[in-house]
């Protein structure tokens, strides 16, 4: 194994979210980011997705360093998790990012009480030696500022983890990726790369970021009352542009959501935002202001249930009572998943009265993923000998594969891995090595791990039909019953229509004991199994449903 | 009210979905569409949900008839359960339709054993007389065959509801639909036009139908493998388009999915689809014919979980087993809100190592509704005194309104309807009345009606945090325990992490049950509170969860 580089991606492949990338060499480990993923619809009640990272707590005193590509949930959320684990039986590794990267992930693991972290700023271009590699951080373009590749070089050649990107050409701060680095890293030839899959199914190139600001004015222009615009409140370019398109028409602008006023918060002290003076104003005094001199800047874009924007929609936010002239500006696209809940926000917009505008109607949003040219001049500037596309569901890497073949990378150089199934990689070649332990763990309130299936299963069934309780008192001699049974149930409708169910089932429940009694079962757990047998037939036959069915039985 | 005519939504309107509108004049009613939508994910465990038609249950004996513009579910869905309402009080009204939503309904009515119902194939320009009104439907184009609008008329006028349609001039049954007969009616002037607005956002003209067979065969020429096409089942002209791609390139066709076979059945027997001769072969014998041989067409291209190609995505279909090779083709677009679903299913194909082609990759889909151009034309055609637009969630309904002004209908003419608000119109003008009940019902299991708020409540803290019952066996005579509290969970995660917490619990209800004891409580359902408070709480500052807390309280 000491010969061999291993490149073990634990989360991002097969999937969208939760990308975590372990690259090892010599027993040595670097993590290229600790993201997470949200819970699917039928994950119930399921607050986080974590990458299983069982094999780093196995390794927690050979990790290096940890490496953070941008801020994005799903590419540091999962920190406070890793670390706190990790921490328990070994010194925390340094933790590398660009600034406002470690600002947000700051502020996080401070919300966590997670203290005395070594975290620290880093600068493209900067050389931090990480056990036997050197790694360096990449300015790239992403819709978030500070944004990196990462290039992490042993003996054997260079690992090149692009993170999120685009080759924007125009960003708003004026830096673009690093093109001639990647291009040198090129020249000396990439070992690696791990690629960027998620718009590999879009042709051409992005729009750039910069593109947005003037749509958002033109749009601004023909708006004669108030508008709302809501984004990612971790775009703070996007926010820039906002608050210059509403300076430019002479408008005021507040801040609404409370992760909106604080990453404008961090970008203004970082230097990433500038407003102009007297520009700001208190959500609370939109209403001293004439409608069309107001720019509401607001959370929500996604239809988050809680978020400032779902608040307006349904008539109860504090500040913001959206009303007929409004308009509503969704200046972001739905993540696959949250459509239901981004058009539930906009159908109640329009029952306010109000106006929606949303990308499909203008072009005012642009992707932070590069479209399938720049994936492919990522690989022409870069010249890897091997390429694993990460960052993706299955349908992506597959094109993401065919794309490099494209490119002309040689097929059998084009690698689709799977969570868990390290890439080996020495002087002889490469290939696939045994899998590891992956998958996905909770985080379910304060307590995160391997949720047991029949939790789950269990809330499945009671989210369905309910729950039927049924409580028999037996007589702890002959087991016979020797009070009325209790039928308590919840979640279970309809129930004042069924004359005389509750009745009938606690003549289920005496049959079903006198039936035990006579068969002299006599342990109480045989009795409940026999108690929930009856009532659960009992109870399908009656109303064709299967609630769940808990028999307790009191013995006195 | 005997001498206005009323419009009364009871489904359709501010929603997608649960099509129904009431017409009524002089006391009588005619009924256009009975259907139905299905449960958004937090209406937990419901299976379909129905608009509230409490106002026709009571004004059952005045329905004179029911007519049904096309078989899709969300209008023709909810007709089993009006009829069983609407025929407990009155005798049956007659039900007319076409050719292929009658036998469709037929079909279904069967299922529910609703036997004897008067229903009638009624033909394209045949005159109803249902009370004091003529009725007469329609052809029109739409994405199932045999659909139709509606126009009613009484001595105030024609009201024309649409159904859903387009103005295709290539239908694949070479019957477009019948424009001449619009403009007829218009050039007598239509009263009041109820127009579909589901795709008045998108601008110019639908694609034709018949569009989408060279398509297919394009595709098809393409595949090497064997060929998977799913689309609606009810889309015999879709179906059509695949097996004649798929006898122009000598495939033969397998039908997979019960709702497949069972339309093309009905189709067949209608003379709406012609299959020629010894293409058909059953599912089980695909395996016999060399891959670039065969033709699946399947169910699910919602993505719908026990549809078959739900089951093919995860390798458990009995007859079709998905490789590398093989080609699925999603010939249909998803539905809002079904999108997780099929990319979910899209994923597992590509794991599976198939190849995937959407509509996004290759023109084989075409709308069955109407584009804005389509929508103007309606109105010009039919010359309306007033519009309102129906079938669309609040946005379509007011960008409707806006086109049906663009086109030259006085603002003042267009009602913005809502469902329960009937539009009443006089020789005076029109105007909306008082409101009705509506709304929506839930069907679950086989039960519906109005279902508690608070069993949906509680379904949704069961389905996130799962539920704790204890059991308390308490002396009748002082109140005091008298046995061990039994603690019993389901749907909690992690206990066994929480080390001695069951004991803990018990000790906590032990402990209220002694304050209870001290304090003289000895009403039960006051003890049962008192537990409840106790527990929930304890439980609470454990666990930082807050599951459904069930105290049940045995007296002995």
């Amino acid at each position: 194994m000491s010969s061999a580089l291993r490149i073990l991606p634990l989360g991002g492949l097969g999937e969208i979210g939760k990308n975590m990338t372990v690259v090892e060499y010599d027993v040595r480990i670097v993590v290229v980011d600790t993201g997470l993923s949200f819970p699917a619809p039928d994950q119930l009640g399921i607050d986080l997705v974590l990458p299983d990272f069982a094999y780093l707590r196995e390794r927690a005193a050979d990790i290096e360093a940890v490496f953070l590509t941008h801020g994005h949930e799903d590419h540091v959320g999962a920190l406070p998790f890793v670390l706190r684990e990790i921490g328990a039986t070994a010194p925390l590794p340094p933790i590398h990012g660009g600034a406002l990267t470690v600002a947000m992930v700051r502020s996080k693991l401070d919300e966590h009480r997670i203290r005395d972290v070594p975290i620290y700023e880093t600068q493209p271009g900067e050389a931090v030696t990480a056990g036997p590699f050197e790694v360096e951080m990449i300015k790239m373009a992403h819709s978030i500022p500070d944004a990196c590749a990462v290039a992490i070089t042993c003996e054997l050649g260079t690992t090149l983890v692009t993170g999120d990107y685009k080759f924007d050409q125009t960003p708003v701060d004026r830096v673009p990726a690093d093109v001639s680095r990647l291009a040198e890293l090129g020249g000396e030839g990439v070992l690696l790369l791990c690629g960027d899959s998620t718009n590999v199914d879009r042709p051409g190139i992005s729009e750039s970021e910069s593109s947005v600001g003037p749509h958002l004015e033109q749009v601004f222009g023909r708006c004669g009352g108030r508008i709302v615009v809501t984004s990612f409140a971790s775009n703070i370019h996007r926010v820039q542009q906002v608050i210059d398109a509403a300076a430019a028409l002479g408008r005021k602008v507040a801040l609404v959501g409370r992760s909106m006023r604080k990453n404008v918060n961090i970008g203004r002290d970082l230097g990433h935002i500038e407003v102009p003076d007297g520009i700001l104003v208190n959500p609370r005094e939109i209403d001293d202001f004439p409608d069309h001199r107001v720019v509401v800047i607001s959370t929500g874009s996604q239809g988050e249930p809680l978020s400032a924007l779902r608040r307006m929609s349904h008539g109860d936010h504090p500040q913001v009572e959206l009303r007929a002239g409004d308009t509503v500006i969704f200046s972001a696209t739905s993540i696959p998943g949250n459509e239901r809940a981004v058009n539930e926000t906009i159908n109640r917009i329009y029952q306010l009265g109000a106006d929606v505008i949303t990308a499909r109607d203008a072009p005012i949003h642009a992707s932070g993923h590069g479209y399938a040219e720049e994936l492919k001049l990522m690989i022409n500037l870069t010249h890897p000998r091997y390429v694993m596309p990460v960052h993706g569901d299955h349908r992506r890497l597959r094109l993401h594969g065919q794309l490099a073949e494209a490119v002309g990378i040689d097929p059998e150089s084009v690698f689709r891995g799977e969570n868990g199934l390290p890439l080996e990689i020495d002087g002889g070649g490469a290939g696939f090595g045994e899998p590891e332990q992956a998958g996905m763990i909770f985080v379910d309130g304060v307590d995160f791990g391997d949720i047991e299936d029949v939790a789950l299963r269990d809330r499945r069934m009671l989210s369905a039909d309910g729950i039927f309780i049924v409580v028999a008192t037996v007589s702890a001699q002959d087991g016979r019953s020797v009070a009325p049974p209790e039928v308590i149930f919840r979640g279970v409708p309809f129930l004042e229509q069924a004359d005389g169910l509750l009745d009938d089932i606690r003549d289920a429940v005496e049959e079903s004991l006198t039936r035990s009694a006579t068969e002299q079962v006599r342990e109480i757990s045989l009795l409940q199994d026999h108690l929930h047998d009856d009532v659960a037939k009992y109870v399908y036959e009656r109303l064709k449903r299967r609630p769940l069915v808990l028999p307790v039985v009191v013995e006195v």
